[in-house]
């Protein structure tokens, strides 16, 4: 039976500290749940109203809570009725597995944190790395903009500069998106090695900046005024270019 | 002198209806003031609070107002400290004037639509028609996703399958954005006509649906279990690839 503890324990999760401490997020909603009991994730709450389930009786698993225990867990103003509490995966050290790597420099915005990740499974990226400092990826926001790719996809948080310094001294390709460099519609060979964005306000940062060893831009058209493109569109670009 | 009607006036644009009624939207920002005074558009208000000029002294036309005038004013929680109440200008007549147009079918994401406009202008694309449900282009949300491109780029509201279907028997291609099509990286010749987007929830609509002449696909990597693109992203990588 849900306790008030619970209850308790599961709003907390909306704040990052406390899915820190208990090592758990929340995951809400029909198809993300669907995609999560798919998932290798591991569920350790999984409840639902009784009107959620008499529309849906696959969910059936679920345990039956009111309305009111479901408004309390929620995190969403109108919550969808399903709501699971689950562990907070623990992917250890950084091993990358497909020819590209996605890297994210101080991406703050929850998103376009998500959607590049959605975006990356779509292109069949299957690693992405982020700064300490991108936008938690466990947030509610990431997890709902992401539509199911962070079940799949591995995402690591580490010190990125440390991180492509020692794959550069590897030799491995650093490409990043910048606004001088390579037109990326010319490039000659297909790329393998990690594609770095920046963030919304500041690119890629110094720090990271002298790993880069393949500077690659989007060409704008001549005489546009637009001085930039969101993140997460700049990837998507990317990527889709680049595992073409 | 800023009087009090002035300040409820403005802030009464927070809403639809009051913008529609009074022919009137707002512009927040430093760099979104900067854009709209570079713009043909008409400035029926420029406001600043007297640290914003200090800061700004290029901004200093502007009328100085109390920081608790601004915060009545404002939409945001932590007003920029300069904010503008524009005329909403009006197009007339749909009419095209790039190689590519831009036709959204039903975006209701504020987020998504600016970024489409933003991304358009980028890759030279200078017109979007809307169909009559996407959200409303004056809404603060889209205007700053925009980052200024709503200042350069015409947008026009309208029956868009009517508009689509006149645009199809005077033979312009309409290219749409579809799971099922012709695979957009082996498209053969530069595509000359529109490039139709469909909403986050519905892809394009079946009203729609008939006028597309090239069904267009972003090809997903096999085993991918992503179901589709954010809405921004696929326009986005749609339109690299169909100016590029």
């Amino acid at each position: 039976m849900l306790t008030k503890n619970t209850i308790k324990q599961i709003a907390s999760l909306r704040q990052q500290k406390f899915r820190k401490e208990f090592g758990l997020f929340v995951v809400e909603g029909r198809k993300m749940t669907e995609e999560l009991l798919q998932s290798d994730f591991e569920i350790v709450g999984l409840y639902a109203t009784k009107d959620f389930i008499t529309d849906y009786p696959a969910f059936s698993e679920a345990e039956t809570v009111t309305e009111v225990q479901m408004q309390q867990m929620s995190g969403q103003d109108t919550p969808p009725g399903i709501l699971a509490a689950v562990k907070i995966p623990q992917y250890g050290e950084i091993k990358t597995t497909s020819q590209l790597t996605l890297a994210l420099d101080g991406i703050s915005n929850p998103g376009n944190m998500g959607t590049l990740i959605r975006t990356a499974e779509w292109f069949g990226i299957q690693d992405v790395v982020c700064s300490s400092d991108c936008v938690e990826l466990w947030n509610s926001k990431v997890v709902q903009a992401t539509m199911g790719s962070l079940f799949r996809v591995k995402v690591w948080s580490t010190d990125l500069s440390s991180f492509l310094k020692q794959a550069k001294a590897n030799g491995t390709s650093i490409y990043g998106a910048l606004l001088e460099g390579e037109n990326l519609f010319q490039l000659t060979s297909k790329p393998n090695g990690i594609l770095v964005i920046g963030s919304e306000s500041h690119g890629i940062r110094t720090d990271v900046l002298p790993c880069i060893t393949h500077p690659i831009t989007i060409p704008r058209v001549d005489g546009s005024a637009t001085e930039s493109l969101n993140a997460a569109v700049a990837g998507a670009i990317l990527m889709a270019e680049m595992t073409k």
